[in-house]
């Protein structure tokens, strides 16, 4: 694949000398990312990042938005990603700074969210006399980049830095990590590699044959099913996807955690696959034919002993029209012609929002609570676990949005992923719906939304458990006790949100029954600025 | 090297059968573990690990203690290991979890802490489907790991993990990392494996003629230096290296960055290497012969634009008799037989207690009263970058004590690391010394202090700012303004540790003179559990 992306980058016609003078290699690097079309990079620098740092301050093209963890940083060019579709620059130091955005770099990956990384390393002369810092960056980075390359010529920086930005574009998107010697981001360059990406790799033509075929196999199965995934679950996707339903009679789904989902009245709501493997057993029941449009092949998150991994029942046939080398809107806009779909007509009713509720907050008042108050177009992150069940069904009586979920499903995902997402759309309020054990994981967010004013409303819901591991124990005939408890509960001492967010500058409410909750949300809403809702659950 | 372990591990003569009953493959882990002489797990489980849970609860005989994040368990057992001895295990929720814990890692190793590293993976049957959350697990854990193994077969998992706890014994210790499948943990075991690990592999003998060689070469040295680091700064090695250095005239120093160095008025306090190569060079350059013992060859931190990598003087002879295969405890008191040392008698007075002083508070003022204040056999864990400066100097009059440092240069590793170490020594006062910007990385190690009831005290230097960041931009001719001050501060808004410990269950002080310092500082001394103290430097 890289020989790809380099050819483009050597071709490109444009330098980047025309528009600016680039001095050092980490000039170079940023004037080409910026080249590329990449403007924001969240960083968590160190020592051998300093000449990025003023490479940034100098060219003044690129947003640099400082965080405290550089799983907060991932987690934020995710989150920015999937609200912009762009991607976005992760700055982080040595090795280690890599690793701690791993996590993140993970979810980004699962989710096709385009990330490029970069990362710092000793200067190539240090390096053999093996520094304390210094450790195997590209094995960290082989674990989430699908492209992952080393820099090894100031005048090759340039180029580096563009394919690290088209590979990281596609076919499809994901994490790309270049790795940039301390001695080159500093190093004088000779000579201006010419370089400009206009576009990212051209994805694999559609397969037009396979088109038929899946057309064909869609008129011919008794209950075919549609299952949407990655980018195919926006606005355009939804209603190509919507049309092909319809013309074929077949059911439409989304996977178990979408990346980017909309919804408004217009757009066809599909059902979402549910997490529980008996669960999503049960919807995928009827289903003799499943057409994957950007999901994976459904399959268990976990393997539960005496289980097996497909949830698509005995006998149905998967058709993958995507796979990772097609764009996913073409593969559905070829089918829908294939079908001769119209444009999607929405005939099922939205439903009504809820009438308030009163009392002790359960998720479902609290999910319902949001629904009333989403603000429209608001974008929702959900990484409420256990207390997120009930969210999808309620937010679908909500004003138009966007729902962000935790594709990859490592933890602490939610709040990072907010903090992007308002920098992708300073105009759309964002709300972070978050459980309190996965909050804790990148807590730190916080503190870059009120330094950089972010449009972010956290809701925490407070169960003081892992309430999904206490599910799991008992699931696996375990007691909720003695060490068991000790891993699966966080209360003892009860962790107080409020004062954690007053901590990081977040002004914040505890909220323990549905009016205060209805109160604290309806504030939220028409006030600017981060805030934090800590929602007692009762 | 897996192969003697595992000869060992085959080969031992008792059963864990004898003493306990191993129903499953997750028993069977723990029992081994147990049996191998590790019984402490810092933990952050999720559903893969949800059968070992249920095994420590049953086992009873392993102390779980629970982790917000994953970074802190693993700073967590490199504390533990450094003040015990012993290895920690910790067990982290696949690829995602151990990225997280692999920072703090990163810095055992670097430090030679033996630790093992439980980490769950999806059932066999499940990986071939690429779940969402499967990663390359061997990939991340080979930037850490000396020693790697997925296991393959239920009636292995008490092999492997006795491996594991060998492997990380040594020669040199460091990290291993077992990789253990979640349907193998809840796999009932046919065959019990005999498992008995007595003691970790032998270390290679002594050289004695590189002994002999380094004996004459020191007394025909005209300024020699015997350098001392890794587990050889804890009284017996710094006992019998004071003896050589006298007996031969040589001077003692300590690495940079050493990992548990003990203090107390009968033991040599050598003098300790600088951070800054400026610094570190001027220290090196009277010396002819460096002789390492534990220590690593003293290179740059960083690889500053026109330096070069080594800091002993050009021409100086550099001699390592211990490498990464002895016990450099043995190697020292061959050495002292060779140059026929007498025992150490100290002969230079230790300095007395600087008297209290008045106004702002500076990093000087705050390591004075630290040292006044600290308890008698306090353990000191310091990662305050800029604010540590004057630390070492100041602790040389302080009540006996160890002091802990960041080996391996990852940040985030003061505050977990004070937790491990009063886990190991809960008889033992323990004060974490960091840097504001280090202390945010893993603040949730706050949470497993309260929970646990642990006597730390935390001191947060609080500059808001990266300072040493701020003083390389200086360095490179930087300005630290624009996106330079954006990356390098950390107020706008400042900080509140005061609420965040708070937040996380630990009472707090904020101090912002020196009077205001030492009475907090004689109030954590003489209270017991945890708090910390925001020494706000004017």
């Amino acid at each position: 694949m890289a020989s790809a992306f380099e050819h483009q980058a050597r071709t490109a016609a444009s330098t980047i000398a025309d528009t600016q003078r680039v001095r050092t290699g980490a000039e170079a690097v940023v004037a080409a990312t910026v080249a590329a079309g990449v403007d924001v990079c969240f960083a968590n620098a160190g020592t051998s990042e300093m000449a990025l740092v003023g490479a940034i301050d100098e060219a003044s093209t690129m947003r640099a938005v400082p965080v405290l963890f550089e799983g907060v940083a991932s987690g934020a060019a995710d989150g920015f990603a999937r609200v912009s579709g762009r991607p976005a620059c992760v700055m982080v130091h040595l090795g280690p700074g890599l690793a701690n955005a791993s996590a993140n770099l993970h979810n980004a990956r699962r989710a096709q969210s385009p990330v490029v990384v970069w990362v710092g390393e000793h200067a190539r002369w240090l390096l053999p006399h093996d520094p304390p810092l210094a450790s195997d960056i590209e094995s960290i980075a082989r674990a989430t980049s699908r492209w992952v390359c080393t820099s090894g010529a100031v005048d090759e920086l340039a180029v580096d830095a563009a394919q690290a930005v088209a590979a990281s574009r596609g076919p499809v998107a994901g994490v790309s990590t270049v790795v940039l010697p301390m001695d080159l981001l500093s190093d004088t360059v000779d000579q201006v590699v010419p370089v400009r990406i206009a576009a990212g790799p051209v994805a694999r033509a559609v397969d037009t044959e396979a088109i038929e075929r899946a057309a064909r196999a869609l008129r011919a199965a008794r209950a075919p099913l549609l299952l949407l995934g990655g980018p195919a679950v926006d606005g355009a996707g939804l209603r190509l996807a919507g049309g092909v339903a319809a013309a074929v009679g077949a059911k439409l789904m989304v996977e178990q955690f979408p990346r980017c989902l909309r919804s408004e009245p217009t757009l066809p709501r599909p059902e979402r696959l549910g997490y529980l493997p008996f669960a999503a057993r049960e919807q995928l029941a009827a289903h003799d034919l499943v057409v994957l449009l950007g999901a994976d092949a459904p399959v268990c998150f976990f393997g539960y002993p005496g289980d097996k991994p497909r949830l698509t029942r005995a006998g149905a046939t998967t058709m993958d029209l995507v796979g990772r080398h097609r764009d996913v809107h073409a593969v559905v806009a070829a089918l829908a012609e294939a079908v001769d779909a119209r444009s999607f007509v929405p005939t099922i009713e939205r439903p009504q929002l809820a009438a308030p509720s009163t009392g002790a907050l359960q998720p479902l008042s609290i999910c319902r609570s949001l629904a009333r108050a989403l603000a429209d177009d608001g974008i929702v992150v959900c990484e409420g676990i256990t207390s997120s069940l009930p969210l999808y069904e309620a937010l679908a009586a909500a004003k138009p949005h966007d729902l962000l979920t935790c594709k990859g499903g490592a933890i602490g995902f939610g709040t990072p992923a907010a903090t992007g997402a308002a920098i992708a759309a300073p105009e759309r309020k964002v709300v972070a719906y978050v459980g309190d054990g996965s909050a804790l994981y990148t807590i730190q967010s916080l503190w870059t939304q009120a330094r950089e004013g972010l449009d972010v409303t956290t809701i925490v819901l407070v169960n003081r458990s892992y309430a999904v591991l206490q599910m799991e124990l008992l699931r696996s005939g375990g007691a909720v006790a003695g060490a068991g408890a000790d891993l699966t509960e966080i209360g003892r001492p009860d962790i107080d949100f409020g004062a954690v967010a007053r901590g990081f500058g977040v002004p914040a409410t505890d909220v323990r029954d549905c009016a205060e909750l209805d109160v604290a949300l309806e504030r939220a809403m028409s006030t600017p600025g981060p805030t934090l809702i800590a929602a007692h659950i009762g």
